[in-house]
């Protein structure tokens, strides 16, 4: 399989099997001089740590992550970092029944049909868990990214039907509940149906909102390296994601050109603004200094416990259950994971626009 | 600026600006032996003619594509492909005005905010008109689908608030109006629409749907480079685009597990099928043999006739109105751009997927 | 074929055969702000041009560049530039007859071996036309280093058996004779044995070798994108390149490290000097501040009109003899494509250096 | 630092510092289904291993290969392999003190010259001890191409001024001596040599070859990524290496055409055959189906206990000696790293060549 790399200058190459010995990643082109010690990721893994609330499976995973490379003496050196977060609680032989059919929803069946077989246990590579490798990689982004003064507030917009009030929100309520909302209200009603749905056997989907301050202008390249192409990549890349949209999205499918175009404007220190942000704060693919704000919709965990019909290797049609500590709605624990892919490449692009004018490359030489 | 190559293994590199001399492809990594002809690139080219119809732009562009390179006795050769089609009907003197202000909704400013200057005749580089070379490559790629027995079927899904309705789906129908809707009634409906804002100086947005038969199961790689998601950045690279979904897309955040999984089933002839298709056609970032379906939200053009604020590079807020011969909806001459790039995408995956197994590859050099 | 995209940041896309519609290459990620103007160019090509002296091919062809794009008032708008040189004078009437056999030291039997086929027509792609897209776009390279300060001297070290001697190393002198050579008295040598290979129907090879000043200190990356290793992939693309060395190259085989290492010291103002520069200015694949010194060995030209045995495509044993308009050597013309390769390697390298630390992105983007 | 990345399809990302916590390499793209487990790896890894002979650093590092991912029940998935060596004889108070001085030679100047900092115990990245992830990576490739029957016969062909003689070539003496040389007489004659340097606390150079045997014709791609230039990148992207040659290499500067071109003639079973190899099995930089033939220069270790002048950080010029347990020579160990990095890069690009024609990939979707 190729495509475990991911980015053009800040590169990440992960790998790593749900039930194999640890999930990892490498960093090439990582900055040199970055302050950087093991808590500092930590602090991003544990966002999306199953086991913390009941709406999440139960199983414990430490996730501790440990640094194998590219530190000395507490900063970067610019060489590749190498990070691992071994597994120690695969329970392999929870998984020895799912070997011989196709669970409805995952890639059990694509992935034979790619390769002849596959490593069954616990969706192998499919797993969500390979998001952990993204989250580590993610933080070093984002910890970089916090030095140039860009910030993220990432969070759930919604948890099935239940969505969160503008009105209500509370950017210090996101992590003082279950589902990462900035809507208390919205929060509690969000349980309610969580848990109506876990009693039923069922699983639920909802959408991430991901909104990035203090971008500088001018980010992003004119035609396919577009922030918004390049965003959309990163996010479809995560698992369970099936739709993307930046700044109005889909609505303005049925919006006008009067109502859509963001107006511009000098404010009284004369700095550029607009009116509005239907935008997501990209334009021709390049930041234009508003916000960037876009979503992710995630469908519901495929592992439910209900029956289901599916097929086994055996040729026959069957029907199934999947047992086993799976989490109800995979959206609180993929907030991070939004954020991560997100900082991964908007810094990425960062890096490149260093090189976009004569002028900003001789500056930089002259020094 | 970087970022106007796209692909992996069937690489396209694009240029040109609105108003230079022409825009232009050249495709690295091109398969040898296609038989393959100008005629052929045109048909496609075709579809995104401007001048079309009294919802199109009047402007006249001949837009024929000459093939430079590549092709010898009928046949590509391996090499470099490289086309253009040249401009004949450039009046920059249209647009001597705009180099000193911004328009609302077009890349004016973040041109400048990254370069510090930009082309500003009919856009530059942030034209619709550099979509011409995506449609002069996707051609190529499509017609090598073709040879493999895959085909596409895209059209409007949505023109602002008019929907086509499944019911009365028809595929012939798509050529037949304006819009390239599959519904009569609704291209009628639509007609009515897009004339109303046209009399209002307005702009209208909308949907294109695309939906790619046969391809074979397993194509994607796992992590990545999922289908879905090289998907998405070939989508949101195209200007205007602000959406993007597979299959059910921004629905699934509302359904639950039971119903949203699509169940396996043998069929009488032994073959894998799904109930349903509501991953379109991807699980785990591989094809799994249904059809793959997906959506791109496009917003309503930026160029409108009516009064906007916005700003001028004296520091001072003025009001503008975008004259000039611009279309009221961008979305029916999108059509085939959208099949362009998925096609581009596609055939880089199935390259890809040929190196996945030893199988494969021994199989492959045996012969 | 894939393979005619080069670099990384500032990346070349080349096209054409050498009886096709022309020649030609488009650069992506070129800094915006540079002026530039086809006579800009057109001077490293007339470096190249043949039916220059009695020792190149009296093919007249005036390879003049146009620029089609990313280049509006004069300046690089920071889009891709595509530039063409189309060809004239195609007589592919003189080549119907070598569409039948393989000529010895030609890619004509590689060719059909991968593709089944070739557009023989004068070598087709594996024509030493095809540097001319490498020499255009070389220069814009170059045009940038240069206004970084950063200057190239490339010249022929040795024709056949006849060398430079350092002793008369006359920089003024390389430009004055047939051969590029700095050395006056070579240079005649060079053209005596020339011309007597010329007489018996045979070709020569030599050695180009190119001194890069004043590029600055820590460019390159540690591991696979190291300098030399970057400009070794570079030289060896070039058609008929069959060695590379850096610094003392193939002598260092027998040298001894006390011998080999060259001693740093400060000199009286200060400043890193080294004793010697057996490395050829690079340490650990990063530049130390030295010129950088490099060799490519060429072999001689391998159409020669004496008799030679080879095959033909019907399974027969045959005799040839190539005739036609050939250079007898390859170097002369060859060295200004050297000089292009390099200017294109060591200018990626350099851009992707701006990324190397957290202090210089931080101080990139408080500007 | 970003270039710890390597090829297009088989991609290795490798990372690790002599005195960090480990060496590891990451392969992305690996087909899936090839029996693989440690032993196969830690046979190449040994070839490599210090300590086995008296004309090698004493240290005693076990470099026992650990595979975290990518491998299920004894065969690759198609998954990222992750292979690790630990370090376990990390004695970093050895380096102390050249933290603070620049040693001849060596990359600590320029390390600082581009990061402001190093990792200064043992070299850091750029010790030889990175070339392990190199051979923990070209092993699996070398057995993937010896399941394609290509296979590799690299040795030593001069140590210092000693060369072997082909006239003794013996295949079968590779591996029976400490410099890996193919001539029993030589490798006594360089055991010589080398004990006689040792004694004046010098170092010594030399010349890797490299013969591989039953490659398919037509691999390689005709421009930029010609056998010859990517094998030119991956070798002299080792550390230590100054010079790269195929075929006749240098050799090729001096010879007429008339001898270069090596003339093709159908054999009793009416086979392609060369009647000489001069180019080393490359026309046009795709394979001809003789051997490729390639040569490597190794400069001596730059570690000497010598006296050499140098400088120090605090300004000074001063003199220095590098104690410490060195190999006096890098060419023995050097033999089957320069084996892994052809394997790497052969391997990618016959991966491409599966996409080269469109009859080759119907064929391959026919199955």
């Amino acid at each position: 399989m190729a495509g475990s790399i991911f980015g053009k200058i800040f590169r990440i190459s992960t790998w790593g099997e749900s039930h194999g010995k640890g999930i990892g990643v490498v960093i090439d082109g990582c900055p040199a001089g970055l302050p950087l010690k093991e808590e500092d990721i930590q602090v991003y893994l544990n966002r999306r740590k199953p086991g913390q609330s009941k709406y999440s499976t139960p199983r414990k995973e430490e996730d501790a992550v440990e640094i194998l490379s590219g530190v000395f003496e507490g900063k970067t050196t610019g060489t590749p970092i190498s990070m691992v977060v071994f597994n120690h609680t695969q329970r392999s032989s929870d998984y020895g029944e799912i070997a011989n059919y196709y669970r409805p929803g995952h890639a059990d069946f694509t992935f034979d049909a790619k390769y002849g077989f596959r490593d069954y246990r616990g969706g192998g590579r499919s797993s969500g868990r390979e998001t952990t490798a993204r989250v580590a990689a993610g933080a070093v982004a984002a910890i970089i990214l916090k030095e140039l003064g860009i910030t993220f507030t990432t969070y759930s917009k919604s948890i099935g039907p239940v969505e969160i009030d503008y009105n209500n929100f509370d950017k210090n309520e996101i992590n003082q509940n279950s589902f990462y909302m900035p809507d208390k209200v919205a929060a509690e009603q969000a349980g309610e149906y969580v848990s109506s749905m876990m009693k039923q056997l069922d699983s639920v989907g909802g959408v991430v909102e991901c909104v990035v301050s203090s971008m500088p202008k001018g980010i992003g390249e004119t035609v396919f390296d577009k922030v918004d192409a390049n965003l959309a990549k990163a996010i479809l890349s995560i698992g369970a994601v099936k739709g993307f949209e930046m700044g109005d999205g889909f609505l303005v499918a049925k919006e006008n050109g009067s109502y859509h175009n963001d107006a511009f404007y000098y404010d009284d220190n004369h700095q550029v603004k607009k009116e509005t942000n239907h935008a997501g704060g990209v334009l021709g693919g390049m930041t234009d200094g508003s916000d960037i704000v876009f979503r992710a919709a995630f469908k519901p965990t495929p592992s439910i416990a209900s029956n289901q019909h599916t097929i086994n290797k055996m040729g026959e049609n069957i029907e199934v259950s999947v047992r086993g500590r799976h989490d109800p709605i995979i959206v609180p624990r993929a907030v991070v994971v939004v954020e991560s892919m997100a900082a991964i490449t908007l810094l990425d692009l960062l890096l490149e626009n260093m090189t976009a004018t004569l002028d900003g490359i001789k500056g930089f030489y002259k020094n």
